[in-house]
C-alpha cells in the first residue's frame, strides 16, 4: 500500500479548514502555533484564512500552492479532503487529513492526537498512498459542456421527476450494454466505500488499478457491478431522461440532455495521501464498517436465532 | 388467489386505449366491432374516444363510468392499466388488460388472442383478484399539499442535485428509523415487481396483506426491506434534502420541503383485476423474470464454470 | 402487535435454563427463590433441573408441562428459546425470554432487570404475540422420513461436496420454479431476522401472515426472495444433489436423497411470546441492527465521502 | 484484452473431449480428421482416447503434453475446460474451447462453426488472453494436507450440518476480519462470473489484476465483497465449524478441522486462452447474462409497471 520512495521531512505546511464549521478555528489556531513553534513554515489556504481570521499567517489560494508548500494539512471531514484533493492532485502536493469528528475513510488523524501525529509525520515518518482520480468531460452537441475531476465517483443519474433513465455504456470504444436505472456510478477504489457501497458495489482496495461501474436500482435484474481496468475510457450516453445530471464527488453537477455523453477516464494526476506509520487500510475499514475484529465477537451465545 | 364470489357475465364494456400510441386505434376498432356484434354494449373512455376517432360509439370520462359499465377493457401496457386502475378502483369497476406488446405483469391478454379470451371472460369465465391500492397525502406546514392513489408504490426520493436525503419513518405512530438514502419506496404486492424489485425488494404475492418498505441506496449497510401489515399507516418525514419529491406510481409528483410529511395508508378501495381462467401468478412471474421452468433448464452441461 | 385478549396473572411458572451454560445456575436459583417468595408456584423443566442441581423444586419434562404451568420463563439466548418454543407451542404455554448476554431478537428481558420485569409481567402486565411455526415433513419414496417444527426456518441446502443443488418448488400444488442454488430458506416472520436475513431476505413484521422463500446463492441472477401467504403449502423436491439436507431452525437435520420432498406448511399451533408492556418490535430491530435512532445520527459532518 | 505478442501458426494440436458425454465422440472424430487433412499433427489426451475409441491417433496423458503440442482444443463445456486449464497452465500450452451446447463463459467456439473457426485460429488469427490461476494450500497442524490450483475460485464453506462457520481472514500477514457465514469465496476475474456471482460478487474484467473475496450469506450485514491485488496472499483460518471444507473450482475438495488454514496466492503460471479474432469479452457477458444489447430493448411500452 505504501509507495517505495524514501519519505522526506515536510517543512512548508499549508493549512486548510472546513469552511463554515464553527469549531474549526480553534484547532487551526492551535495547529498553526504548534507548527510555527516547531520550525515549520505555515501558509493558510485563502478561504480558510478568510473564514478563520488567523491574520498573522500568510495565505494563498489553493490553486497557487504549487511549489510553495511540501504538504497540506486538512482539518475537517472527508468532504473537505475530497475538495482539496481535487485541487492539489495536479499540483503534486500531498495531503494529511485531520478529522474533527469520528474517523473518516480519508481523514485518519484524530483531532485529539493531532500534534503528536503530525510531528512524526512531518519529520518523515509517514506512508504515502496514491489515489487515482477520474476526469469527467460532458459532451453536448459536439462541444464540451463541462469538466470535472473526481476522487470518489462520477455519477449519471435521474432527477426529481422520478422516472428511470436509459443509458448506453461504452468501454474503450466498444459497446457494453444499454441499461435502464436510477443511475450509474463509476467509482475509484477510494469511492468504492462511498456512494457506490450504498448501491451494492464491491470494496476495491486502493492498490487495485481498477474502477467499478455500479448501477443504481437497475431495471434488469441481471445487471451487476463490473470492475474494469483504470486505464479504460468509459463513455456514458444519456439515451432517455428528462431531468438527468452528471455528478462528480457529489460536489459538481451538470444537467444532461438526451444524447449528451459523459466521458470518464483516469485523471493525469493522482492524489497523494499521507498516513501515519502503521496505517492499515483494512483496520480502518473494519472500524468504519463495524466488521468483527476478534473471533470472540463472532461467537455470541445467542447466535442460533440471529 | 381468486375471489370466492360467483363470476357473472359482463355485458356493458368500457374500452380504454393507451393514448398517443399509433397502433392502438386498429385493435380498438376491431374489438369494439367484435363486442357489439356479440351483443355487448360498448362505451368508450372519453380520452380514448378523442384520440381514436371511433365516432360511432358513445363515450364518457373515466370518472363517470361508475354504474354504467360492468367492466373496463384496457388495451395498452401496464402503465395504461395502472392509470385506469387508480380511477376505476373507487368506482368498483373491474379491469381486464390487453397487452399491445410483450406480456405485462398486469396486462395478461395477448393482443393476438384478444377476441377469444375476452369472449370467454365476459361470459363469466374469469378469475377476480383484488389488488390493494395505497393512498398518499402530502402534508406541508399543517395543511394538505397533495393527494394521490398508487397501485404500485409511493416513493420519496432525492432530486437532481445528487445528494442523499434524510428521512424519518414512523409506522402506526411509532418511530422506526431515521435513514439516509437516495429514497424510500413503499410498495404494494403489485408494486413489488416494479420499481421496488430494482431496488432489491422482495416479491410479495398479491394475497399477502402487506406493504414493503424498500430503501434505495441506503447509506447504512444494515438497512433492509421490511414488510409490514397493509393496515399500517406509514409517515415519512423529509428531514433534510433540497430537491426531494414524492411520487405515486411514477405518474404523480409532489415537490417536498424539509419537514414535509408523506402519510401512506391502504386506500379505501382495491382495484379489481380479471384474469382468464387458469391464470397463474407464478407462471406469469416465471415468464417475465425468466426463471427456470423445467429441471432440464437448470442442468446445463456447462454449469461448472457458471 | 399485541393480542386483544385480556392479560391475566400468571401464577404457575416453569423455569428453563440454557443447558451446559456455566453461568445459568446462579440466576436460576435467584429467580426460583424470588418467585417462590412472591407466591408463585415454581416447576423446573427436567433437563434444567438435572443440570442445575436445584434439588428443592419439583420438575417435569417439557413435554409434560401442559396444564401444569401458566407460563415458562426461559433463561438463555434465542437458541434456547427456539428449542423451548417448538416444544411448548403445541401445549399452548406462553414463553418469556430472559437474556444472559446481549439483547436477543426473542429474549428481550435483560438478566439485570429480571425480577422487576417478571414481577410486572406475571401480574398481568404483558403484551402477547403469537408467532407462526412451520411444520416440515420429509417424504422419501412415498414414506415419511422425518418431521420437525420450526420457529425460524426450514432450509434445504447442499452439503460438504461444494456443488450447488437443483430444487423444484411447488406452492399450493402449482409448480413455481426449478432453481439451482446453495439452498432455499423458507422462513417465518420470526426467522426473517435470522438466517434468511444473511441471505438477503426481507424483514417481515410478526403480524404479516406470510412466509418468505429466500434462495441462498442462486445460480439464476433473477431469483429473488418471495413472500407468500402463511396458509400456503410449499413442496421442495431435491432434483439433484449428492449431499443435501433439510434443516429446521438449524437444530434438526435430515439427509436427503434425490427426489425426496420436503413439505412445509403452517404448524397447527403458534408459539406465544410474552413481552413487557411498552415492547416495540421496531425498537428492538433498531437496536439489534444498529439502525439510526435519531436524525442527528444520520447527519455526520463527514458524510460527503461516505 | 489481447496480448501484444505476435500470434503464430499452431501446428501440433492436442484434442480433449468431455469424458462420459455420449455426443462427444462424433465431433472429436470429425475434428481429428479435419485437422489431419489440413496438415496438422493430432495428439489425443489419454483419457479422451480411452473414452472415444479413436484408435488411429497417438495419445498422451495431459501431464505429458508439454513441448509436444502447440495448442489444446477442448470440446465440452466450461467444466471440461477448467479441468484442462489447471493441467496445462504449468505446461504453457494454450487452450481453445469448443462448446457442445450453448455458449460458455470460457468455451466460445460453437460446435457448428468448429472447423471454420479453428482453421483461422490455428493459422495464427487469434487473440490470446492470460487468465490468473490461484494456488491453494491447506495447512493442518503445521503440515500440508493438500494443494490445488483453481481457475475460478477457492471456497471455504460449511457442510451438511447446516450451521454457519467462523473464519478469520488475513491478507499479506495482516488480520482483516473475523466472519461468520456459510462460506467465503476467493475468486479470480475468471471465477467472478461463476459461483461468486451467485453470491452477489462483482464481475471483474480479466485484465483487472485482482481477486475478489465474496462472503456467502454473511451473518454481519455489513460484510461486502472486497477486491484486492492479485499479488496478495490470503490466509483463511477455520475458527469454528464441524463440517467445513475447502474447494477448488468445485472439483477438488479438502475437509477442514478447526484451526486449519487455507493459504491462497496467485499461481506461478496463468492459463492461456485463445479466442477468435473479434472476440469481445463484454459481448460474451452481454449474451450470457441477457443484458440489453440495444437501446430499443430498454424502451418497452409497458415499462411503467415493471
Amino acid at each position: 500500500m505504501a509507495d517505495t520512495r524514501e519519505p522526506k521531512p515536510l517543512t512548508r505546511v499549508a493549512l486548510v479548514g472546513r469552511h463554515a464549521t464553527p469549531g474549526v478555528a480553534e484547532p487551526l489556531t492551535r495547529l498553526a502555533g504548534f507548527l510555527t513553534t516547531h520550525g515549520h513554515e505555515v501558509l493558510l489556504e485563502a478561504e480558510t484564512a478568510a473564514n478563520s481570521a488567523l491574520a498573522s499567517y500568510p495565505s494563498a489560494p489553493a490553486s497557487e500552492l504549487g511549489g510553495r508548500v511540501d504538504v497540506a494539512v486538512v482539518i475537517g471531514g472527508d468532504g473537505t479532503l475530497l475538495a482539496m484533493a481535487r485541487q492539489l492532485a495536479p499540483l503534486d502536493i500531498p495531503l494529511i487529513g485531520v478529522n474533527l469528528g469520528r474517523l473518516g475513510f480519508l481523514t485518519d488523524i484524530p483531532l485529539a492526537d493531532m500534534e503528536a501525529s503530525l510531528a512524526k509525520m512531518l519529520a518523515g515518518h509517514y506512508i504515502e498512498e496514491r489515489r487515482t482520480l477520474l476526469s469527467a468531460v460532458v459532451e453536448q452537441q459536439g462541444g464540451i459542456a463541462g469538466r470535472a475531476l473526481a476522487v470518489n465517483e462520477v455519477v449519471v443519474s435521474r432527477g426529481s421527476l422520478g422516472g428511470m433513465i436509459d443509458l448506453a455504456v461504452e468501454i474503450d470504444g466498444g459497446f457494453v450494454y444499454a441499461m435502464r436505472a436510477d443511475g450509474l456510478i463509476v467509482a475509484t477504489p477510494t469511492g468504492s466505500t462511498a456512494y457506490a457501497l450504498s448501491a451494492q458495489g464491491p470494496i476495491l482496495h486502493p492498490r487495485v488499478p481498477a474502477v467499478v461501474l455500479v448501477p443504481v436500482a437497475p431495471h434488469a435484474l441481471t445487471n451487476r457491478p463490473i470492475a474494469i481496468s483504470e486505464t479504460s475510457t468509459i463513455v456514458i450516453t444519456l439515451l432517455r431522461g428528462k431531468d438527468a445530471a452528471a455528478h462528480a464527488d457529489g460536489q459538481a453537477h451538470f444537467g444532461l440532455q438526451e444524447n449528451d455523453r459523459v466521458v470518464i477516464a483516469r485523471a493525469a494526476h493522482p492524489a497523494r495521501l499521507l498516513h501515519p506509520e502503521g496505517y492499515d487500510h483494512f483496520a480502518m475499514l473494519r472500524e468504519k464498517l463495524h466488521w468483527s475484529a476478534t473471533p470472540e465477537q463472532v461467537r455470541p451465545a445467542t447466535y442460533a436465532a440471529c
